[in-house]
């Protein structure tokens, strides 16, 4: 098994936590986002996966792309533990607080949007200020809202095991820590993160843990 | 069952695709994106769904947003017809397409991003030439190389039934013509476009069929 990842992906990040969620072995292929122009727009990795994004993975003679669908797929191939609830209504919501972050916040905020903002003129600092931090807040104020008023909500997003919500939202708050965003106003969004953290397979799976790590 | 919709919101037509390819009656409360600077804004709606976004199905006492897990959640509860494979292999190429669009381009090019691209300062010719049309291009140039270079795409993304990638794939598509983005260079999106827009439920769901159509 195959992970086209690179460390400060929050998208490959979240296949790192289902793998070792999971306890799946599995052998990293790094693809640097800042080297070479960014390795992934070359000719080897476009062959790989057109879209140029990480993370891809390699597995029983397929290549799958999209962090989602490698999760998804793991957690229908590897069912032990399972990352999302039995009953279809309490999948939706984990699902939801999920398509939240990973399709409201994330791709907005993604480097490849930064870059070419950077290309229509804006400063790394307006970037930072009204378009990163903006979608992070109003997407962490609806989701704070979400999960202090729901009594489904536990130890984590969805109960007290962790589940695809949470495989979101860990990545996401790093991007928040790492760059400044305050979080002040989301407690239980922190609260949760924190007890995320605190488990083996979410800590090894930190960017700063990875070995291309800066 | 209630969907919380608006004509002319692609996810909305998403959600409205599925419904009618499962033969589900539903009622529509219309949620005007444009009216009274967005009623997807006002408190009642606020009460339904955080996120302030469009769509929101309720159905057995629950309330469900983000229009992908409206789907599988349908698709989970009312397994007649499939819209994902039976394989997870086969399921993760499905989602890894639906997700490309889903997460890549549809969300980028949305109009409360287009809405905050203007009140940085672009003007609307700059947006819909540098923006949403960049966006499109880059995602389906990705998706033409996959879909026209596997043989698992068939008269439709996959295969020759309508899925998930299907459902996503059709409201793009009509938000590139609606805006005039050329589509000249995907010959396979278009031909799967029009196969699926030749469906019963497919045409039933287009954004002109809707009463609260302009």
């Amino acid at each position: 098994m195959k992970l086209y990842d690179y460390a400060y992906s929050s998208a490959g990040y979240r296949a790192r936590i289902a793998l070792n969620l999971k306890g799946l072995k599995y052998e990293r292929s790094v693809v640097n986002l800042i080297k070479d122009g960014g390795q992934q727009h070359s000719a080897a990795y476009k062959a790989v996966n057109p879209q140029e994004l990480i993370p891809t993975l390699e597995t029983d003679g397929r290549v799958i792309g999209q962090s989602l669908a490698i999760v998804e797929y793991l957690d229908e191939t590897y069912p032990t533990p399972p990352l999302l609830p039995s009953y279809p209504a309490e999948k939706a919501r984990v699902r939801q607080i999920a398509y939240e972050i990973a399709c409201d916040i994330h791709p907005i905020n993604n480097q490849r949007v930064r870059q070419h903002l950077k290309a229509l003129g804006h400063s790394e600092e307006e970037i930072l200020s009204k378009w990163y931090a903006h979608w992070i807040a109003i997407g962490f104020a609806a989701l704070e809202t979400q999960l202090s008023g729901s009594k489904e909500t536990g130890q984590f997003c969805h109960g007290d095991t962790p589940t695809l919500a949470d495989i979101c939202l860990v990545p996401q708050m790093a991007n928040a820590y790492r760059f400044k965003v305050p979080v002040d106003a989301f407690p239980t969004l922190v609260r949760i993160d924190a007890a995320c953290r605190a488990l083996p397979a979410f800590a090894a799976a930190a960017p700063e843990k990875q070995p291309d790590a800066a």
